[in-house]
């Protein structure tokens, strides 16, 4: 255990900076060159879906069982198959299930942009209110913020909980605010914390009562399937059945992908949503576009073959992901622990390690890393407006880099944490 | 040569009317149910895309030139080796283009959405003007139509010559009136005539003087590559190049895709357009998707290689669809010639030719067709909201149904052409 760094002497932080600023030279003469920026898998993991390149050739047969050739034109809503899979994947009927192109991001982009130009289900387009705003559960995912920014969305920032939003603040306000219209959730493994909605947060949410008739809940689920663990795993109540059940069916838009389980930029993406939803959805589709990629579709489907198929699929995944999770906790508690200027989160499952370093360090500590090679996501990305006003927030995101390049760049990167940490306290002291 | 309908006295059109109407009812007997109603391609033309997907397998090394992994995420413009190909195929530089996703319906779409939310270039969002118009040559493409309408967007009809839209009106139109923001445009091989806009029309098109600073012609070259006949080709002027030696850069949206080229839905579509533009396009892409498929990119270029490739693979869908269209033709010129019911275009490529009825006939033809198992594209279509004054255009789309299935539907058009002409005249002898 070492000693908390607020119980140091200016003396015993001057020696400690002098030492980390010794190690940071060091370091900073490898010349490194590491990103761990984004959520981005890395090539191993790419390698696992090579199969899905071989699953269809030129003597398949690209019919569907109901007999479309998707070669052709056509099937806006997807191909049966896939909405059966993509139903397993999102816990949902099929039939409550459109599938898009290649990514969800668009897909929320596209339903903000339409409910702006035509709102939701006959209600006044968001365009021509005065005002519009959003929740955001921070910290949150960046571009989920850079969709509701890019439309002058005001983005009104929610604590979030280690059970997920904070449902007392969320509850009140869209009951009180009809100019509230959406809050964005990433409700497993969230983007970045790794943490899941409890089953009362789900609930709570199932069972708003917005102000605002055209009050959606945005439920990014992105990392459904993402688990690190065989066993232990969180679970998450399914949204639109509960949101059925509590009388409420038409809350909630329900986004997943294939993303990062076959290949980002080459999956599938789908909603789930009630069939008022879909009804609305589909008004937009039909103008939008004749049909999105069916032998894409197909292809997926003859990969994975069933939701067992993609269960597995994804057990390859973790066994990729678990040892550069496990090693970023390990190196954040061997160099970190006890200091008492930081903390972080251990998740179960999804892309991301949420750090908290002491107030006012994070942007120092980004901008160190950087001068030594390692690119972390830009301090105050998990907020809306890039404004984190504690300064502290950190997204780690272990996927991409190798396990070796990963355990240097930690080092940096909890070297970067205590130089910042002891710099500021010293200067405390001195003030 | 047949004696004119018109020079018939009324008990030769009885006598005609009730040689038609037997034969109708023989045809009707035979219950046939043929789709002639969309520009679809037909199933040998979709197999001789099949190569397609043998070019990318497990043992596939699916790197960039540039070293991008096109597995991942990324190249929000599309990956550069795709770029070449569609500069190649649009007559564009590649860094004129981006690299959209399977329809460029969709990017044609997205465009109006986005600047009905945030305007051109700087300019005030269109969902915040009074009014905007949009000019819409006559007869022309439904889904373009539908597009406008679906964003209340007033259509103005605009006559088609032989030569493209009548320049005199367009540059009246545009020159007087700050509303009208831009112009619907398939200027090879257009939709639904099959013809190609001029050089004097290109020309004036690149030196229009529009009074709104935000005026854009939506130039969707959907048929660039898809001609009949080897030497026996139309030429298009290319529409950038000449837009910059105008003086005017920035006056057009160019739009293409490989839809009817490999397959429908599977294909990549691009925009080409100015530098001022395109930065326009990325400050909404980049929020709207990290990046399209680039394993479908990639895909199309390993198969075709070259541009040369392309035209060779489109050689082989003229041979396909030449008989077709000129089976349609013979069939018109051998029921029709002579009568004065009805003329009709013979275009050297795209996928459609225009029909043209007696005033006052067309929807009626479609009826009794389609009460005879045959589907044409509903009458009225090829005009902005579903409305064609004189009630005459029909276009017909001989790509899909096989030789034997086209030629007993052209039978049954032609005579339902005949009888609807027939009884028009008889009626108005009556009166």
């Amino acid at each position: 255990m070492k000693k908390p760094y607020i119980d140091m002497t200016a003396a015993e932080l001057t020696a400690e900076i002098s030492e980390l600023e010794a190690q940071y030279k060091k370091v900073q003469a490898l010349g490194m060159s590491l990103d761990m920026s984004r959520g981005k898998p890395c090539q191993e993991q790419l390698d696992l879906s090579m199969g899905i390149m071989d699953v269809l050739d030129s003597s398949s047969d690209l019919t569907c069982e109901d007999g479309t050739d998707c070669r052709n034109y056509g099937q806006l809503n997807g191909i049966e198959e896939a909405r059966e899979l993509l139903g397993d994947m999102m816990e949902n009927n099929p039939k409550d299930i459109i599938i898009y192109g290649n990514s969800s991001l668009n897909v929320m982009f596209d339903t903000i942009s339409r409910v702006w130009t035509h709102g939701v289900m006959g209600n006044t387009p968001w365009c021509r209110l005065p005002e519009v705003k959003f929740l955001c559960p921070v910290p949150g995912y960046d571009r989920h913020f850079s969709i509701t920014e890019y439309f002058g969305i005001k983005m009104i920032p929610v604590p979030m909980t280690k059970e997920g939003p904070d449902m007392d603040i969320v509850e009140k306000l869209v009951r009180e605010d009809s100019a509230i219209k959406g809050i964005w959730c990433v409700p497993k493994y969230s983007n970045p914390q790794g943490i899941s909605y409890s089953d009362e947060t789900v609930r709570r949410f199932a069972r708003l009562e917005p102000a605002a008739p055209d009050f959606r809940i945005f439920w990014d689920n992105a990392y459904g399937m993402h688990h690190l663990y065989d066993h232990h795993q969180d679970h998450l109540i399914e949204i639109l059945a509960e949101c059925k059940r509590a009388g409420n069916p038409d809350l909630v838009y329900k986004f997943a992908s294939t993303s990062k389980i076959t290949f980002p930029g080459s999956g599938i993406a789908a909603i789930a949503t009630s069939p008022n939803n879909m009804e609305d959805f589909l008004t937009y589709l039909r103008h939008q576009t004749i049909g999105h990629d069916k032998v894409n579709q197909l292809r997926h489907v003859r990969f994975f073959k069933d939701i067992h198929g993609m269960v597995e699929h994804m057990r390859k995944h973790a066994d990729i992901l678990r040892p550069k999770f496990e090693a970023v906790e390990q190196i954040l508690a061997r160099d970190l622990e006890g200091c008492g200027i930081g903390s972080w989160t251990c998740p179960l499952g999804g892309y991301f390690i949420l750090f908290d370093s002491m107030p006012g360090c994070a942007k120092d500590i980004v901008a160190r890393a950087k001068k030594a090679g390692v690119t972390m996501t830009n301090a105050g990305a998990t907020w809306p407006y890039n404004d984190d006003p504690a300064d502290s927030n950190i997204r780690i995101a272990p996927t991409y880099p190798c396990l070796a390049d990963l355990n240097n760049a930690m080092q940096v990167f909890t070297l970067c944490v205590r130089l910042s940490a002891a710099k500021k306290l010293l200067r405390e002291k001195d003030q």
